[in-house]
């Protein structure tokens, strides 16, 4: 039940309201259950505040999350229809990427690792462009860990990105200057899952 | 990147199809973010399959989820206006239930807990109905911490509830027994959060 107090207030120089509006950069970690779920979550309650959201899926297949995927774009064309909310753009790795069809579509490693980078290269132009309000960039971690992005060029985007742009980034084992460079690292353990007792992943709970 | 696919098969004597279809009973807890969010993020993906959700906030001020209530009651009416997902009914603890004007409306511990039992009850109701597919039982662990509502009768419903109705609770300090008795139990723990540095929630992150 947060109470939305700080238990302390430091010395940084900064006053309550520039303090308050510093963006966000939040990290999902661990190998428990809910890290994009909740990065969905905090995209929904942005898109009720009217955020412009743009989310990137660096998945292969992104089979498991067609259910928000449908949500968000129905709430997108909400936004078209009505006003209501923000604008939704959601992007997948697939094979290459929506905005572009340079991969080859080969699926060997390289050409993942391709098209990995040129998904962050996007990113980093939208970010210069400050095109979204909140990123979710979603199993992004694995690129970093396979080293297929720069940990360090991606610290330093995130830090010198322009305006209020909040940024959502999920996946496991998050690299610890990720995490240094965080404001918000949350990490999800598993203590039980039906897995465990061989039971599947089912509709509507899964996907 | 989940899978699919159990690690083994246990010898329970029920088919695949038997334990995939056995419902969900989710706890998310842990001092972290996320635990609410990632809920929500749950009845989205169940109410894009058509799901009928219920939610229940178990605190007496909801004043951080307003967004997500927002969302998920423009859901509800996307769906009796269109047919699409599932319906949404949403109710807060508040001074009493929206369902009843039972409460005295009073803000002490002893109206409280009977606030709460008397949300604990109706959903009772509701269970043996079968009246929801999905019931997100948002800061519920409170009432059970606090001795509000028996712990021992929670895990009794739900283990003794018909049909295919999925549970997630959500709250810091589960009691073991519920963990016990869930199919699917996540801890959300705190890495780093912004308060830690003085700042204040903000509106499209926080609320």
């Amino acid at each position: 039940m947060p109470q939305g107090q700080p238990q302390s207030v430091p010395a940084d120089g900064l006053t309550t309201r520039q303090r308050r509006n510093r963006p966000i950069t939040a990290v999902h970690t661990g190998p428990g259950k809910g890290k994009s779920t909740a990065a969905f979550g905090m995209a929904l309650r942005g898109w009720n505040q009217g955020f412009d959201i743009g989310v990137f899926q660096f998945v292969k297949s992104a089979k498991w999350k067609v259910g928000e995927e449908e949500v968000f774009r129905r709430l997108g064309e909400l936004h078209e229809q009505t006003g209501e909310g923000g604008a939704v753009e959601w992007h997948k790795m697939g094979s290459g990427w929506s905005w572009t069809r340079s991969s080859t579509g080969e699926n060997t490693q390289e050409q993942h690792a391709a098209d990995a980078l040129e998904g962050w290269r996007e990113i980093q132009r939208r970010i210069a462009d400050e095109r979204h309000d909140l990123y979710v960039l979603d199993e992004f971690t694995y690129p970093m860990k396979w080293g297929w992005v720069d940990v360090d060029e991606v610290v330093a985007t995130l830090a010198d990105r322009p305006g209020k742009q909040h940024v959502v980034i999920t996946g496991r084992d998050a690299h610890p200057r990720l995490i240094e460079a965080a404001t918000l690292v949350t990490e999800m353990t598993k203590i039980r899952h039906p897995m465990d007792d061989g039971q599947k992943g089912q509709r509507g709970i899964e996907w």
